[in-house]
């Protein structure tokens, strides 16, 4: 067989999958750095949430700003569409399963208001808290001057698969280099997952890059269009991306992966493969605070022709606070997120998010039960 | 350990076990071709319907046709051997479980008609659609002139493995050669799964083949013979036969994957791993114009001493249009299988199928949940 | 890391985890020959019913060789220590779950009764039946000279793991070649799984070899002991050792595969990964003929101090007619066993057994299971 | 791409995905010698019960040493904070489940009673059991004095993860070299997973290590941190370190398998990995004679702001002497655990534990059932 002529298939892996290998120096988590930098932003803990509309609202915002984290707000989402998003939301909330995505799709069918995006955005500076929005490439060019004018502190632009390079014959794509001389702000971008696409973005110039495709919680794009990459491996492939770019440049660019985390354990292994910072949707979705009442979707959910992604329902689990930093009687990871990660470096001997990056890990596929049975079967 | 003599396993994979990675350009949906070819006759989606009863009848050839595709009728099915196969079809449907299998060795034991054949024929003709037949390679000398008198337009000869060369002392086996001399009309092969199998049979110089031998939702074939290969392995080994033989033939004969789609995910997959078309069954079953009534069962299942196969309730899910095109509420990747297919080749940035089929894959098991389990238990 | 001193671990395959790749020529399944060759015995088929009380007794043994295969009589079980065994067999079958276990440990600790196995033997002989007969290397040498005065035909020592080499201080341990001498039978011995266990055991000039531990329905082996190679690898490794042997003593000694099988699909992949034979447990219990009443037990459960086995209800399925050569409405592969064996050698253009062992196999897990959800839901 | 920046994943491996391959030659079990040494004491079994307060007291300990194996006091649990730990530990086992952590939070925030540590001790040493003690490295320079001075026989430092060197701007961390002069015990130290860890502890002169982090029956350590490497693989790299030490100081310090067991099949395993004894929790948690009443908790659990770990309820199965020697009619290998190795010995031909260390293991998944399925679905 003439087996080099076949197409090769590496192996990828997800958080399930692997597992971090404590150091040979230990160290007390309380001396632990956990900054995280995106151009002259620094942020105390490298957790971001993301541009979700059951996630991050004014109000979420703001409080996850004080909490030292950041929170994105999406400017395509109910609350640049609705003067009254609490409305919709709860309407939202209250459909029955069978009714949620065509809802979904009714609901965000509605016109995005230029006016209400200046209001959110001052919203959250009057509070003296960092404000992050995002966008999809295609609204870039209307919506990036309003965001600017409004002051907005850092811009992203999101959408499933974002590329240096866009190919179409209707519209003369969205070009970052272009992008960064026109606003003031630093610029975020994303999702990508391989090491290329990553490293043709970082060249343009951006700020920082949201790694991810396929992972989330609402978000069934794989099933839909069979693409994606487990986040372990996306992870160290842009991160590998980011340590070339900076060997190139002179210039450390933050990567954040984006998407599929549920608890503590996976925070820690998503550092432990590169990461800078994560950004976190459905975890957040549970928190007392969020404006989706228990409930959580995807933003790519609502397309009209070919959704993908559907309503779960999340529950309301604690208040940001206690899922951020405890205290908790809670053991299965879901809550403490910046005690797990430090505990983590702690038995590491990692004392900087750069040092966690080097850690040992080993793929452990957490079908190895070894002896949870009873955990499953207790009453 | 003189492990030199010991046999070796290569490893396979399937559907479930794979996903596509997004390129580093991207390029708009609708910039995309996706044509597909078949000798003389272009089709402007790639999706042809499987010559099953519970899928291809007269009316469903003439909607696929009209629709860019391909549907194949099996001239070894109900509809030629009973006048009235509604009535047939409908006695499956009410079926209780436990007697479907004796039923269906009973309804299959009726003779074949050869009016009936012609009759079929003509009336997907008479309707201006292309007309795709299929036999086995038993019934082949018998079946093949009869098809040719009526006009069909493509002749597909299909078992579970048909390769170029068959071995028996009772009879003398089918030579594709001599086939292809006596027919005017392009044949597609199959089906088959291997590099070396696949190369055999287009050295036939036959217009197509089927590539999938036992992942179908209808077919048990490998737990009864232990016989079959994963879909991605399958369709990347016989896409490097089909290169090898272009190289040494200079023709370009398309393969076509069969069996075991469930989604658009996997679809795409298909192609990703070198299908220049593929070939649905059970997904089409659900389609409100096909014959099977909601159920939907393999045509080696009614064999009367080893049947491999169970008649499966899969229900009726949308129009065959909704299912092609959308557009649709589901999420699960069930329906508008050409607009997943442009998205995925958007962001991968490939334009075309060929294009499609460079594309990077990794391994990537879907028991890696990765923050599904939420979906799973959503209520 | 000096990772050249760590233990390394070799991946192993059992039935479930890989697929027969179908050839490049194919074959009528009537051409296809399966005889299996013990010594001077010639079989029609290559498939022997277990030496465990629940499958073979007198009657069980006699149908067998009528059907062309060979069925083997445990002289340590029920048949040699009652001299009514049905009654005790109704017993077993009548106890209720929780006090299976300790009801075999009690009937097992009757002692075996000499005359009893004559009786047995001739009552096989007489119907002119082969009789094969088995015990335990540490009942050998007391009960191989019974054996023997009542003709029987073939002699099988067999225990969970039998080596050429058995290291006690209380005891000389059995040597087969003075066992090859006191004996005129010709002797099976096993089980065995690795290349040079086996290797060690032909070397003592049996003839045959069984393959397999830990494996089988009715054993708990691997649990208690962790002990056990799945099948397909150890019958590869086999194999290769049987290959070895021929090499250095001209002399080709049959390995047969036992344990674990439960539909044909299983069959075919043990004789395409080298077996010579089949030895089947579980899946004759079910047949009607056989004295389980359908229950089954492993042979090594009665241990007094360690039990490995659990007795678990198998029903009754079919005749053994019908379970070796159909006809069958049973779509699951537990039926038409022959039926399955000469069409998976048709599909790989193997006509004899030995032409089998030459078929490629690929790595092919269960898990991926490609669009047979739908089976799983349907009703 | 270049792949050489890539971080690099090792596979590791737990019980459930290995099996031991028997060997050429077989032994008698009762040939087996399985004594176990740490510095002058020897046990005659290589079997140690954890420092956890629903396995080992006063008492479990006395009847433990007295079987010929070694249990361990937690002298920071219950033992030592209560002067009645019989209340305590019966008020845990009647909490319902929601209450259980915040329960045991609270019911570990007592303090410990210097008074009670000599009283423990001295009980035991009364009874003429060989004494061990377990203390974690925070609390060890001031708890080990009142255990050397109380004439606790063997000293235990144990945590989640300890190392030879650990950083803190707090405190000076606990020095080896220096507690090793400060108390006349041999001391055992753990846990670690590593080999370069291992080695680590082992330089700093100790008398054993103990190794395991993350597998526990009742410790989510795993999920919550995402550190963990599973059994097996942790057991040959520490094992490798041990032969490192051993070949560079020319002193064996026997390396101690801890977590996740749950029947014998796995203690055979972990020995084959190369351990020299094994530490079991959960599988003591159910004889008759253990404190937890039915119930077993991690020590990591009361952790008051991340607690890892859960209360599940064990059941209460046999004796302490069934469970290690048997007679039993349990078939899943959870009694006669010592029955279990000197079996899996025989059929391995090792005499002793470290010819045990050399046997061949193969990676050999559990979920290949082979025939395993009748024994889920049998009533």
């Amino acid at each position: 067989m003439a087996t080099g002529q076949f197409k090769q298939l590496r192996r990828s892996y997800g958080f399930d999958e692997v597992a971090i290998v404590p150091g040979d120096v230990t160290a007390n988590p309380d001396q632990t750095n956990i900054d995280f930098k995106v151009d002259n932003f620094t942020f105390t803990i490298p957790i971001i949430a993301s541009a979700m509309d059951a996630v991050t609202d004014v109000n979420f915002a703001i409080l996850m700003s004080k909490l030292g984290g950041l929170a994105v707000l999406n400017l395509e989402g109910v609350q640049t569409r609705y003067d009254n998003p609490e409305e919709v939301l709860s309407e939202i909330a209250q459909a029955p399963d069978t009714e949620a995505t065509p809802l979904l799709q009714k609901i965000y069918s509605q016109p995005i208001k230029d006016n209400l995006i200046g209001e959110r955005i001052q919203a959250i500076k009057k509070a003296g808290a960092v404000c992050a929005v995002s966008v999809a490439p295609a609204n870039t060019k209307r919506l990036a001057p309003i965001a600017a004018e409004a002051k907005a502190d850092i811009f992203v632009v999101q959408s499933t698969v974002t590329s240096a390079k866009h190919i179409s014959k209707s519209y003369r794509g969205l070009i970052f280099p272009e992008l960064r001389q026109s606003i003031p702000m630093p610029i975020i971008v994303g999702n990508c997952v391989s090491y290329s696409a990553c490293l043709e973005l970082l060249r343009t110039g951006i700020s920082g890059v949201l790694v991810g495709i396929g992972p989330g919680a609402a978000c069934t794009t794989r099933e839909v269009l069979g693409v994606g990459v487990p986040q372990i491996t996306a992870t160290i492939d842009c991160a590998a991306a980011r340590d070339k770019y900076l060997s190139e440049s002179g210039k450390y660019i933050p990567i954040i992966t984006d998407g599929g985390f549920r608890k503590g354990g996976e925070l820690c292994k998503a550092f432990a493969a590169g990461a800078d910072a994560v950004m976190l949707g459905s975890v957040f979705a549970q928190a007392k605070e969020s404006p989706g009442l228990g409930y959580h979707w995807g933003m790519s959910l609502p397309h009209p022709a070919l959704p993908r992604g559907t309503r779960i329902k999340v529950g309301t689990t604690g208040t940001l606070e206690q899922i951020l930093f405890g205290p908790t009687s809670v053991t299965d990871g879901s809550q403490n997120l910046v005690g797990a990660l430090r505990t983590a470096m702690g038995v590491c001997g990692a004392l900087t998010i750069q040092e966690m990056h080097k850690v040992e890990m080993v793929v452990a596929p957490a079908i190895t039960t070894e002896g949870k049975s009873w955990q499953l079967s207790a009453t």
